[in-house]
């Protein structure tokens, strides 16, 4: 694998001819070699994305610099927004959990194994449940229970936290409460959540007992950037089980989870990679 | 392959102690070698249901009696509901068609290669495209059109035709009108359509546009009987594709063709091979 | 959910009329309320299955004569071969790992959940890698490692912790080393191993290498019972992840390994339902 | 959708800094805007592939000499290979089929409707089945029934009928003869066969009678280049299908029929749009 130290450029702009060539042309006269290099263009909406990667050994732009020469040669001739990133700086996630633990093992036993490139030095939970697992995984824990009472006044507690970790994305691994706007609005694109149904069928509780009900052939779970509005943000990922008849609601749960594990970690890597951009509600995942 | 003569039993009732004793004791002592067997319980509901299917060669009730030798030996004591099939009975299948052709091709090379036991006599359409079609594979074709206005006639003209052809079973094999309540009374969950959706999610029109609007992963097809709530009807199969980002709507709806006319296929067969109990507006699937 | 004590029937005999009667017939005599049947009849190999489970709690026959008498009304005349379980019992794990702990993990979150009904109180391992999370989850971990000169010794001593902890079934978790016949004889269709491919595919080492060379665009997993020819034995379960032309091998491992620990996950819940019949080398699974 | 002629270019060369800039660069200066766009690199192997599609419409460079210009300001510098297509030039397809006719139903289908840009104009059998078929579609049909006496003469024929009708790619639709390594030199990388299992696995005749026999819980289709080592050119397209215990051999062959026509069609497709280069019997497949 190459270990060399990358830079992630996510862009998007209005469609026009010469984009690619204004960037790679950049880079190339920069000496910065392309790694990986993705574009789509939506056809309908006229408008282009991008995603490159470039060696950072023999760029000769210092690296506080990137982002201003970039504005200045290319992007700000084309009305786009970009962001850079750099592959050896480590993501900082907190978890956000309640009494369902599959996800949160799931994602513990990736991070115990080195299989992501992130940090993950808080959990907070409204529940006791996880607490020894988190610390015997030598993250921090803390037990945020909430009422209709209390909630504006733990989500202060919450955010004082994650600021004082210094956290970038927050991951709801079946964290059964729902976000302020307020709480939402300060992590734009940066909570992930994992719904245990394909959505935009079945959005809200007890999505596997609606399933039973209206007797579905397959049960689906759908990861997705939160937004104000609930279970309708952008989705980064879904994926499927096919279930029978003698399949009841604690098979759909059980088989369910396997699924939900599976499509957040899924999401979690792809957004910890800079493979996302979001653009009308609805995710570009260069995969 | 055996090719011997069977019956086929569907049956659902109560749940209660000795059920499958009861029904196979009977076809025993019968002489009614049983091919094949499944069961499932509702334990929520504490309903049974049954299929059953059994070689007629030295079966020692007749054919006609069967059904009341059934009655009076186990059906009336077990408040079952039941259904019995003969295989060598050929269903006769009608089909319903407007301008998208992919499912008819699927249907008819499977016809045509004899892949499955069915006659079907009668194609009907409110477009002309596939008279031709219809005739070279010596099937009935009557285009139909239909208007607001003559909708409540047209109607009438069809069940009459469905009448004079003897017709168990009606596929609309996308079939872009909706059919009338009243016209739906005359074939109780023998009238299978597919919906170009993973139902309950994009129903009604142009699910692949609200697919591609909400920035889904998947798409998928449901093959359903029609009731008359629209869409929502006992979903007898589904399954999904697999989209990406770049995949625009022309890609939405190629991609879907595919799944579409797979799942209306083994939606048909299931039915053909009477292997669907309804229940609840759910489909029991013995398959 | 039914916690009621069940008896499982699992059962396999030639072919004949009325073994359904006769089973069903036998536990509606004794009072045994079936909740769960399933059979299946090879027709090529003239063969019956059969997986019955009945409720205990009025069932007139004490758990410790159910199975003379079985024999003596039933399986004795069908040249039966059967095994009867009992839902109350719960099965004793041993698992075996080496240096890959994603299986590992994967069962242990759903041990430490309850999802399974299951005791495991062994992990054997030739490395230490997971000696600590062994003990976390209060798992009694031996390391045991392999050289050629050490192995016959050390199976002796594995055997004997096997024996002590009254071990049904083995488990390798991605356990890198190659059971002897003699091992393996000890416990029939009693170990249960996952391979990182879709059999009879890639068999032996390095599956991943060879399915990047040869550009197989999907990679699959493999759960089978161990036999004495490597990777040859019985399938319980298999599935498979679709790849790309830009996934490398690393990439491959990766999404192998969710693969993986989910096929492995299933066989082994069906193996401890006691849904697994093995017949010439296939599995029966009643699932 | 773009109607618009575009070019397409494939293109592979070790790699190197810069070549992106370099192919986009001549693109942008002879005013060719870019439609999409896919690169790819085989970080082992060191080397670089590319597909790029422009608009012709107010490209500089006349149709003719863009090879030429292509060589001599990026090709001859990169030491790369490459081929253009044009989007209104239509490839011309021969047919190749025996007696199972599920893959020419479903290719026949998609070209009645237009689904694929592309000529048919030939059909070769070497049974009589589907004469009446292919002269309902306009399809030229030549019966060359195969002896081991005449193979090399009927061969013959064979490539006078493709020379004749100018054809660039021929699809074994479940062809069952095996091609001499005479007549698949003709043919680099454009004969396209389908066969009926996830090769590597069960290669050869009768693969779902292998299949059964090995017990495997998913069969395979697996579509790919005719070389003339047998089922083993570089692969186009897989894809699996479940199965239970219960299946026999007639429904393996059912289920992966359904299978084999969706993975033959997709892999027609592939080669159509120009998305397939294939390097070391590996497929890069920019889908």
């Amino acid at each position: 694998m190459n270990k060399q130290t990358t830079a992630i450029l996510l862009a998007e702009c209005p469609d026009q001819p010469g984009i690619i060539a204004k960037v790679t042309q950049f880079l190339s006269e920069n000496h910065g070699n392309i790694v990986d290099l993705e574009q789509h263009v939506d056809t309908a909406d006229k408008h282009f994305f991008m995603r490159v990667e470039w060696q950072l050994d023999h760029f000769s732009i210092r690296r506080e610099r990137i982002h201003q020469a970039f504005y200045e040669q290319v992007g700000s001739t084309l009305k786009m927004n970009w962001h850079i990133a750099f592959s050896d700086v480590k993501p900082r996630l907190a978890l956000f959990v309640s009494q369902h633990g599959h996800c949160l093992f799931d994602i513990l036993s990736r991070y115990q194994s080195g299989e992501w490139h992130v940090d993950i030095p808080l959990i907070i939970s409204n529940h006791k449940n996880y607490q020894a697992l988190a610390e015997e995984a030598g993250i921090e824990f803390h037990h945020l229970p909430i009422t209709a009472e209390n909630k504006q006044q733990q989500e202060q507690t919450q955010l004082a936290l994650l600021a004082e970790h210094q956290i970038d994305t927050i991951v709801l691994a079946r964290y059964m409460q729902i976000l302020s706007a307020d709480f939402i609005d300060h992590y734009p694109h940066q909570i992930i959540n994992i719904h245990h149904s394909f959505l935009p069928a079945f959005p809200g509780a007890k999505p596997y007992h609606s399933a039973h009900e209206r007797g579905v052939k397959i049960i689906g779970a759908t990861s997705h950037y939160v937004t104000t509005e609930l279970d309708a943000g952008p989705i980064i990922e879904q994926d499927i089980v096919r279930i029978r008849h003698n399949d009841n609601i604690e098979d759909l749960k059980r088989k369910g989870r396997d699924n939900e594990k599976i499509v957040l970690s899924r999401a979690i890597r792809h957004h910890l990679q800079h493979e996302v951009l979001v653009y009308k509600n609805r995710c570009i995942v260069f995969d």
